[in-house]
């Protein structure tokens, strides 16, 4: 799949948070794929209608940009542009909470992708998130049964991501077993996948295989520079990761992907 | 102190510059703590109201960010939530005299930090500023004269970085000698110590000693990634620093600290 | 010319976007400027009037950020600051094109620089930009020919800057081969050029020198950053384009730059 994300360059336009954008960037160049970050309603029209695939990550979401961002949603579904939506912190604020549901509730998402917090409030299960960078705490329901909810409730892929990520869209169910617990002391971690699954399902026309293949290739990323810099630390485990994204390939996401499916 | 961070994992609110707000992030969980960034007016009570510390920066401020920074402040204070302030520029603007001076006159808070300039700026001191980068030309009062105005006019802890850094809330008096000059080179050192300092202050008790141990932590990472890179360059300092963050701990800052205390 | 830069230590005041905002402030911190970033309407007259140069990059520009971009550049323009335009993505949307237009139409620029599409679209030669990290695709008109346009029609020096780099002020032409393909890679390269043309033509007379050892220092750190992290990855070749920039001086431009006047 990546392959195909470095042959076809997908244009990936981000409206996302100001925290984490320079590495959603580099990580959308570093996987093959071309990131183009605009957020003002007089133009994100006519740029997510020129994309691959809109990545909406609510990091920093404000009303300005809330605006912006269902406008460029209603112009992807027009376009069958597919939509990743990153729903950070939703759980933790109302405006969060609101924003969320309006986007899940007026538009065709191609992927959600949060921890096991966010994407149960997605689910309508109700869960305590604290903070964006949080372990997950909520274990009423397991990741595999939040996840299934989603993806039936809105048809689409869900990614929920933790110690193993559970990615399905309602049919086909996989596991991953790569990444390293470290990667949460580094804020962006999850932003970077969100945008590398634009990269990957913008070019892919499978997209749930694109999605495990972008799941895999964070995870992995995070694996090769967590073995080179566990002793520096993690800065170095930060730039590391951007490192590997950019020298990842098909070959190393088969020889390294811990990914289990099942029916 | 750090211990303690580790331990808590405190939760701290910022409102910061979108120039380093992600090394303000990466520097807190380096350190132990869990950042979160939220700036708008919708979001901002509920935000503070769960946090163990409020950090408002205002290098980069407008007047929707500046709304919401009294917002936070506000609830801040009923909750008993310590703020932390970073007043970056103040001195150079009207704009950001006007809005440090609001702050400093409406909200109660725990901590001020910033170079000489925009702390005699606090003190009612007027200087030049020259650029948020700047080193420090107002040689009219000591630091240690100014810190001390500003922490009795307030009843905070006023912290003033520089060559050495000065610490006090107008009872306990402490100057740092750790640190490089070199770490002048790049942005945004002195504002991840303000997140830092959200970080200690917010998990510990003690806050004076948490604030030291804050103001230590930070100078002693700069040592040891200057150690690591000077021939190498700043932006492997850069990286260095948060490095050294996520590997700091009590003994550390035992072995290394030059810190002296007055009575 | 840079160590003109570093003994002068020029103020340079940007308004730029949040995608590569720390790189560029790194970026002039690294060859001896000092960079202030602050884009409210409330303070950028006031911060453009001390300042040596105004940078204008219009990447994630918004309407309130638009306002301030034209209140600054009016303001420069009454105390002889000089700005220096980057057109980031002019050709993508209507509103930046409007506002490119805008800028072009009311305010004397010192400079100019963009790729081949965005400079092409300030020439008036329409053409179709794919993304801000795109390669270009105009060859209607080649780049000295483009950029003689542009330097003639707005009285400007006129950078475009490609596998080769193009420079001249309609008078001085200058060509520049340094620099490596994989840059491309690393979201701001461009960005972090327009920053650092900000210090030298902001410390320098000599304005069209000014701009070629900046063009020539972005692309040498370019060079010896590949060198040492070709096979490591961008996130390295990242962080060391920024560790050679803090190293640069006119020793090294001398020696390794690949600079063709022509009359």
């Amino acid at each position: 799949m990546n392959k195909i994300v470095r042959e076809k360059i997908p244009l990936v336009h981000c409206i996302t948070n100001y925290v984490t954008v320079n590495d959603v960037a580099n990580a959308i160049l570093a996987v093959g794929g071309s990131p183009i970050m605009a957020d003002d309603i007089h133009e994100v029209e006519e740029i997510t209608a020129i994309s691959s695939a809109l990545v909406i990550n609510i990091g920093t979401l404000n009303e300005r940009t809330a605006a912006s961002m269902f406008a460029a949603a209603s112009t992807a579904n027009k376009k069958n542009v597919p939509i990743i939506l990153d729903p950070v912190g939703a759980g933790v604020s109302s405006l969060r909470n609101k924003i969320t549901e309006r986007l899940l509730k007026n538009f065709k998402l191609a992927a959600i992708r949060g921890n096991l917090s966010e994407i149960a409030f997605c689910a309508g299960k109700n869960s305590s998130t604290r903070g964006v960078d949080s372990n997950d705490s909520d274990k009423k329901f397991s990741a595999a049964e939040i996840a299934k909810i989603v993806a039936e409730k809105y048809s689409c892929i869900a990614i929920i991501t933790g110690a193993v990520d559970t990615i399905t869209d309602g049919k086909n169910f996989a596991q991953i077993k790569n990444g390293v617990a470290e990667m949460g002391k580094i804020t962006g971690t999850g932003c970077m996948l969100s945008g590398i699954l634009g990269a990957y399902i913008g070019a892919c026309e499978d997209k749930f295989s694109a999605a495990v293949s972008a799941v895999a290739s964070m995870g992995i990323a995070g694996e090769i520079s967590f073995e080179k810099y566990s002793e520096v630390g993690t800065g170095s485990l930060h730039i590391g990761i951007i490192d590997a994204l950019s020298k990842i390939d098909d070959e190393i996401i088969s020889a390294r992907g811990k990914i289990f499916y099942e029916d």
